[in-house]
Formats: structure tokens, sequence, C-alpha cells
């Protein structure tokens, strides 16, 4: 494939199974689920969001490249913060407090659906055990995420007032700190998978990315 | 065991076992190596260097503890080095080039034994596959890692004045950053290796580093 041909598949993948499209996507942005729903989306996708420091450590572990691993660390900071810097976890932990959820409770995992843990862990583990270049590849999901996060951001403003403002720091931050990392990861793939086998692989680590989230959102939608 | 006969443990296992009483380096420091000898040994614990920011990588992902990984993340930016800082990896590059070494061939893995490969790969892998706090307790060789250094540095600096003062960067950094690095890595492993399997398990983890950094000699001793 062309750079242009591969770039194409790929964004495919992403506007067929990126789960903007899931039912129970849906019906959060048209301000449908009840408080206890909206809930327990925050504590199980909290596990998806406390489980990527560690799907890109294992990232950095597989890769020989320093220059990659250089252009990569930045997002484990980005998700555990640092010295002066709450960092990714922390904003999402706010956003469970505003809904009004103990901080311990969400922290010991109380809520998190099997088939969540099943999903995330399996994510890790993929970046764990396929080539840097193509785990590198199934974080592409984040071309998609600035548009999800700004209509998010929008659908919690008008529908979930109950919602305090100050609990949307982590969507907020999102909107922009995808686009950047996005575009990090698209010129890794196009860059690294410099083989037809790997150009494919890439194309199949979007579609299994894809059904992560997907899978997240079925074992959430289907625990009422 | 008490945190104190669990000390006592530790420290035993590296005054019996670390590298500074291995043959090769015991010649190193007596001013005996050639510079050929010098120059295999730099180019083999190359391979070493460059491997570490990969094992400290295994341990983050390994670990669900975030302020845990928030404190050891610093040890993949010491030796990857960031926007305007080296490095460990480059300081080490410069010590191959004072030593009279082409920079693309160390980079390139001209001169790797097998020997020196098999023992850095399996602490790699050691990393990868063992719980976390097991794998911080193998970098603990860093507790006598300060001494070592400084008689390298004094034994470089009175037998092989063929190697220029400015390749010893690397040597320097390390006698106050492993003095630093030992006690964070000691205090992890006294809080979390909090069972009697996982103390023993660390006590076989650091013998285990010791016989890493022992075959590497070996390796590179008998090469000749």
């Amino acid at each position: 494939m062309t750079s242009e041909d591969f770039l194409a598949a790929l964004r495919a993948v992403g506007e067929q199974g990126y789960h903007h499209r899931h039912p129970f996507h849906v019906r959060m942005n048209a301000g449908e689920l009840t408080p206890d729903e909206v809930r327990r989306w925050v504590v199980n996708r909290f596990y998806y969001q406390r489980s990527i420091p560690r799907k890109d450590a294992a990232i950095l572990s597989n890769c020989p490249e320093r220059e990659v691993r250089r252009a990569w660390l930045h997002r484990i900071v980005d998700h555990d913060g640092h010295e002066g810097s709450e960092g990714g976890i922390e904003a999402w932990l706010r956003l469970a407090e505003g809904c009004g959820l103990k901080r311990a409770a969400v922290l010991a995992g109380e809520g998190l659906l099997p088939g969540v843990q099943f999903a995330v862990d399996a994510y890790v583990n993929f970046a764990r055990t396929e080539p840097w270049p193509v785990a590198v590849a199934s974080s592409l999901t984040e071309m998609f995420a600035p548009d999800l996060m700004a209509e998010r951001l929008a659908a919690f403003r008008a529908h979930y007032q109950w919602v305090p403002e100050s609990a949307f720091d982590y969507f907020r931050s999102r909107v922009t700190q995808a686009r950047v990392d996005s575009g990090e990861a698209l010129g890794l793939t196009l860059r690294w998978c410099d083989t037809p086998e790997l150009q494919r692989r890439a194309v199949e680590a979007l579609r299994f990315k894809c059904d992560v989230l997907w899978s997240l959102l079925d074992a959430i939608d289907h625990a009422a």
C-alpha cells in the first residue's frame, strides 16, 4: 500500500468500528442515561484509563529505538502525572467524584465489570506481545477521539447538569491532547509499519482496538 | 525476616556475588587490560546500557501502583535522555568514541558477544515476567555500584591515559546517581516485598542480577 492507501485503510476501520456509534454512546450523547448509568460508565472506563500507562510502558519496553521511546514517554506522564501536574488518571478520579462516586471505591474497582476487565487486559496484553509498531497503530483510535470528546463535553453540559463543570477537565484536556498524540502515532505508524505484512497488522490492530472500546460499552450497556 | 535481616541478606548476596570480584574486573582496575580488551568491554557493556530503559519500562508496565510508576519513570529518562539532556546511553557512546570506536559500529552491535546478549536479554525478560517488586529488587546491584564506579574512574585515569577525560561522564554521573537510585529501590523493596515468599524471591532476584553481570564479564574475558 502507498502511504495514502494505508492511511485510507486505517481511517475506514475507525469510521466503521469506533465506539461513537455504539448504542450506549448514542444514548449518552442524547442525554438519555440515568445517573446510575453515567456512574457505571465512569467507574468502568476508569479501569481503561488507569491501564493506559501500563500499555504505553509495554510499548516502550518492546521498542529498541531510543528516539521513539523518547517521543512516546510523555504518554505515561500525561496519565500518571508528575510533581505539580495531576495527570489524566487523577482528572478522571475528579470526574468520578463529580458524579457522586467515592474515590476509594473507584480505586478499589467497586462495580468493575468482568467484560470490561477482560477487554482492557486484552489491550495491555496486545501491547506486550505484538511488535511495537503494531501496538503503536492500535492507539490510532485517537484519530477519532477529539470529535468524540468535543461532542461528549457538549452533551454533558447540556444533559447532565447534575455533574459540575469542574469534573470535565479530562474531557477538555483530551480534545487537544488526542489531536497531538494521534498525529505522533500516525507518523510513527506510517514510518515503521513499512512492509505489507506490518501494514496489514496495523490495520488489524486498529480494528482490534475498536473492538476493545466497543466491548467496554457492550458490558456497561448490558449490566442494567 | 525483619527489615534488618532482609537488608542483611540482600547485602550478603552483593558482597559475595557482585562483579567487582570478577577476574576481568580485577585486571581492569589493576590497569592490565589491553586497549582491545577495554574496547571489547565497552562495546559489550553498551548492550547492557541500551537495554536498561526496556527493563525499566517492563517494570512500569507490570506495576499497578501509580505512585511507584511516578517514582520509577526517571530511570528511563536518565538513560534515554530528553530534550536538552543527553542521558546515559549517549554518555556511553561518547565513552566508546573516546576509546577509538566508531559510533555507528557500536550502535550496530559489531563485536557483541552471544553470551552478553543472552545474559542481558535474560535480565529484560526477568523484569517482564516476575512480579514488579521482585524485578525492582533485581536492580539492587546499584547498592554496590557507587564504590565500583569511583574505583573504576580512578583506575581509568591512572592506567588508561589513552582514553580522554571527556569520555568518563558516564562513570562520574553514576557515582551519585546510583546512590540515589539504590536508596529508592531499597525503599521500594523493603516496602513491597512484604511476605516471606516475596522476600525470598527478592534475595534470589539480586543473586540472579549478580549472575547476569558476572556472565557479561565471563563472555568478555573468554573472547580473547
